[in-house]
């Protein structure tokens, strides 16, 4: 099977920048406000055949150039031009396809007997040593243009029309991310369309975020078609839209939505007795799969834009849901851009780390080391820029241009702050082990790590309130949850501390509660680490059943239990600037489905496997979730204290009480619990 | 008056690489082999204003993304969207425009009473602080797009037609780059079109480099106009153009041409008795032109790509024929590229270094400090770049894939090539004046240079032949004419040495003579210098004049008098592989304008200047040369002993015998010589 090929990464920043780029706010475009890296314009592709007999095939390119016969025996070089049948005689030959293209990706397509371009080819960038080609499973066909993805379309009817003060509002039932397209009844009409992702903020047609008042030509956010009478709008993000001119639908025409999306496999499955619970998991996924496209992003009507922290939880919630391999491969190249690092991913220095972390989350839910091969030179120069902003002590401190993040909350940021650091060695330990992996020298690496965890045990745990603090150069001994969070997740305190840490910060309703659900996730994954798994789920139901009880069909970037009406959907001193479909609000998927549920990879690439299900928590349920990315999922059903179990593939145990049971593939067993 | 404004490079990368990958041979196209360098896709513009009252202006950009007014007292944000009337409160204001453009560059254009993009801008791409914009004169319009030239265009005929084996030859008179318009009488006829810079070329239908057989529908090199029936082909370099199935002209319809180029001002002039001279002058004038456009290219059928060395000799003609100063700025930052540096300029390591000379000579040339501390930046990593390549000795070698060039000649290669340690001693020259010209550290650049040329005479320079070798590793100690060539050039020698290279390397006809005009440049000035007049008019009349005598009406790339028919055409292994048009081949231009003629500047910019002409020489002639990019020049002639010398401003001196004679201004005066 052939497949378009690319200079390795480049498809990935080419879409990466397509999508940073893709956002809107009040009739405005807002690009990024990052340096974004550019893909190869020039390149060329080759590979080593060995042909009995003459071979024909194809050759169609994204750009321009010419094509070339080695000869490897005498070396003779024979150009061709690109053509629907190109000829290379029987010999052992090199065939090489220069593209370059000035707009857009260089890339090429060659379909014949023997001949076809896959994973078997090498890229050129004119530097260095040729590198492996990029391919994607969506890009198999000789007339598609890698650089216009083929999306999923389904039209999709409002659930709910509603007359609201004059106009009319449309409910989709939750966020979506479409084309709005009306069918004029008498012809063009100059309506404006306010949207909303909640009621509120599309009856305020005033202050909505999306707004679009149709124009018949020169319209840059859409495009009017005179003959059929109907107005397209570009992609937008909306659960209602409200049109504030149109007292009665049918005066306007057909108002319908064109709602776009890659689809995922629908793998995992979860179902209880309690229907909250049952429902924060649905709510879960349906966020989830609304925030995966080509990339994870943030949001869907904000950012619009590739995070690395926000893509490293997804990476997470991908095991317990579709498991999609090359979603991950995407983001990951996507974030990481071209070889050469300038700035941070996405500025943030903590988000530098997740990706190296994710490069050995990675290894260990997908198991293919060639992927990691052909990264590990992005990953190294990556963790190198890092490493050059480090002092006398190990610590990592903000450049100018750096953004350290860690959380929206308020730390002591005086000097160099304590959970950063936690990442930063979590990192450095993701870095020994890859290099390791792939017989790299990681001492460099190792070393640093050792210098930097002892130093983070002396400069930043404070013996008298038994806990790290944010800074010890401001002299404020701040104690703020998240790096004894991390401490706990990353092993670096023992287990007498870590239950001291869960008693004096996590516990301990003094320290500022977390307010977004990205830190709830490590907050609860901690718990869950230390035995709570009762907290945890009781956190699931508070918190995002909170979302519920607010109306939420999609979970949120941030909640705050406090927040009533309209103040629910402010954020970034915007009145609608919270997003409410937010990937990082998915994270019941993960902590359900490897605390509740309770399975693990016990080797990488799920060669092994560990279910654990919190049987007493649970009650009845039935689970299913996947262990590979070819499809293979364990399932398993608790009714009336009789479990269910069975896979799809061998390696697994389940573990009940005392008792470790191996998992049978297709074909259940029974045990009464 | 507003102008197109962009992050200072940007431009120029990608005219060059549009310019880099316009190359065309046998039906193909044929992107330059080497690594190119990606522009900024995503970027801001910003400037601080104090206005009195409320200013309106117009913003456009190529790309998408918004403005904002920033209060500079009350630090107060205000977005607002790029429209035609805009308008920013009275008070002190940064306007920053965002930009972002997938598939371009962006550039904005602001234009009000107040509000106006210009040089005064500032541009970032998030990476560090903000850099200055570029602008271009090319680009003051508001409906431009400056990835878009406006060239000059210009209808030419055929100046002669002829039945030439049953088909039409039809002769332009010299090398033009143009489209070719055919208005077919009888509708579209699938004629095929082959071109020749030369005769024998265009009549070799089997293997002319540009051939084209028109198709109506989908051709990659053209289109067919059904309504109107005409077919217009893509820009092509030749001279003559060969319609093998056309019997008569008037069968198939009109052939014209449309001549594409840029018009750089008429300044120089030349004409002598000698009508040979006068000739001479008049083709290196066109060939120089044809090859000048967005930049300098070598040639214009082949390879139309952009390279440092032979732009590097058309800054020099340049300065004696248009004296243009923007597209030196655009050649510079065209070869230039990215800020990073990962590649030689054209993978020629002696390219890198005399892209760093040129900033040396820019300044000479232009006395613009602005430009020159717009590029520092970019010069020190360049120069830092080839200086990792250095050995203990501080000598330059070969990295893979980096290319010691020198000139198309038989050297001893093994180890140090002798004449690049001689050109990286002249780059750290001038990296050195540049660096104190700007005050910046020039310490390191000082001490290798001081270093390398102890050592290039240590190593290299041979006490027996009295001349500096190729190589001291090979143990051959062949003599070569370059390093010796360079040696007198950059006064690495003293008088009483440089005299005796004169006789013993370039007098001496056993060692194998230049065979570029390329090198010959670089010959004849080494005269020159050593007051061998006489020598440089009789290779200039003898070589020059001998492609003349070839029916040579622009210079060509290579020229050996022993070559005869159709061999004369070939290079490369390909039959009609050399350019007869190319850059290279003007440099009568300079050896006329400084040497015989004699102007040289004095102090940077032209503020001072000398003229010595070689009367005797000479003879009778008339020259006119120019002193500034704004128009000034100096213009003189001699008839009958009687010298009259005149210039447009002052600081001219002018030498004849021992006579030293301030040139008036706007007032000739005469003298008898």
């Amino acid at each position: 099977m052939a497949k378009w090929i690319w200079y390795h990464g480049d498809f990935e920043i080419y879409q990466a920048m397509k999508q940073n780029l893709d956002r809107e706010e009040r009739g405005m475009k807002w690009p990024a406000y990052w340096y974004t890296s550019g893909w190869n314009h020039n390149v060329f592709f080759s590979r080593t055949f060995s042909f009995a007999t003459p071979q024909t095939f194809s050759v169609r390119v994204q750009g321009e150039g010419y094509g070339k016969f080695v000869d490897l025996d005498s070396q003779k070089e024979t150009k061709f031009a690109f053509a629907a049948a190109v000829t290379c005689p029987a010999g052992k030959y090199r065939i090489e396809i220069y593209v370059a293209n000035l707009a857009g990706l260089p890339c090429a397509y060659l379909d014949g007997q023997q001949v076809q371009s896959d994973e078997n080819w090498q890229a050129s960038n004119f530097l260095g040593e040729p590198v492996s080609v990029g391919t994607s499973s969506l890009f198999r066909q000789a007339d598609q243009n890698p650089m216009e993805v083929d999306y999923h379309h389904e039209i999709r009817q409002p659930q709910k029309i509603e007359s609201v003060n004059g106009g009319v509002l449309l409910d989709f039932g939750h966020d979506l991310t479409a084309r709005t397209r009306i069918k004029f009844k008498n012809g063009f009409q100059q309506v404006t369309i306010s949207y909303g992702e909640s009621r509120t903020e599309a009856l305020d047609v005033q202050d909505t975020y999306l707004k679009h008042t149709l124009q018949a030509q020169d319209d840059p956010f859409g495009h009017y078609d005179t003959q059929k009478a109907v107005f397209v709008t570009k992609l937008r993000a909306f659960r209602y839209i409200y049109l504030p001119q149109i007292s009665k639908m049918e005066d306007l025409g057909i108002l319908e939505v064109d709602f776009e999306s890659l689809e995922f496999p629908r793998i995992a499955k979860f179902s209880s007795h309690d229907e909250q619970l049952t429902k924060i998991w649905q709510v879960s996924d349906r966020t989830l799969r609304l925030c995966s496209g080509i990339f994870f992003i943030d949001g869907v009507k904000r950012d619009r834009w590739v995070w690395a922290g926000d893509a490293f939880q997804c990476f997470y919630m991908n095991r317990y849901d579709f498991f999609d391999k090359e979603i991950v491969e995407r983001t990951l190249l996507g974030l990481r851009g071209e070889l050469d690092i300038k700035q941070h991913l996405d500025t943030i220095v903590d988000y530098s780390m997740y990706w190296i972390i994710s490069i050995e989350l990675y290894y260990d839910t997908f198991a293919d080391k060639h992927f990691v091969q052909n990264v590990y030179a992005k990953l190294k120069r990556l963790m190198d820029f890092s490493l050059e902003a480090t002092d006398e002590h190990g610590f990592i401190r903000e450049r100018k241009g750096d953004w350290i993040y860690i959380d929206w909350a308020d730390f002591d940021h005086q000097g160099p702050l304590a959970a950063e650091q936690m990442v930063l060695a979590r990192a450095l330990q993701s870095m020994v082990r890859v290099s390791k992996l792939l017989n790299q020298d990681a001492q460099k690496y190792e070393r640093h790590y050792q210098k930097l965890r002892e130093n983070i045990d002396r400069y930043f745990w404070d013996p008298t309130q038994q806990a790290y603090i944010d800074s010890y150069e401001s002299k404020k001994r701040h104690v703020t949850r998240h790096a004894n969070i991390f401490a706990i997740l990353f092993g670096y305190v023992d287990d007498a501390k870590a239950k001291q840490l869960v008693q004096r910060v996590l516990m301990n309703p003094e320290i500022p509660e977390i307010k977004t659900p990205y830190f709830k996730f490590w907050e609860q994954e901690a718990f869950a680490k230390m035995g709570h798994y009762d907290q945890v789920l009781a956190t699931i139901k508070a918190y995002w059943g909170g979302m519920l009880n607010n109306g939420a069909t999609t979970f949120w970037e941030y909640f705050d239990p406090a927040e009533k009406g309209a103040a629910r959907y402010a954020m970034y001193g915007d009145k609608y600037g919270k997003s409410l479909c937010h990937a990082w609000g998915a994270s019941p998927l993960y902590l359900i489905g490897r605390y509740l549920i309770g399975l693990k990879p016990t080797q990488p690439g799920y060669q092994t496997f560990e279910i654990k299900p919190q049987l007493e928590l649970l009650g009845d349920f039935q689970g299913k979730l996947p262990l590979s990315a070819s499809g293979d999922y364990v399932e398993l059903h608790v009714k009336d204290n009789v479990l269910t179990v069975q896979a799809t593939k061998a390696g697994g145990i389940i573990r009940v009480g005392q008792q470790k049971i191996a998992i049978p593939v297709e074909k259940a067993i029974t045990m009464t619990v």
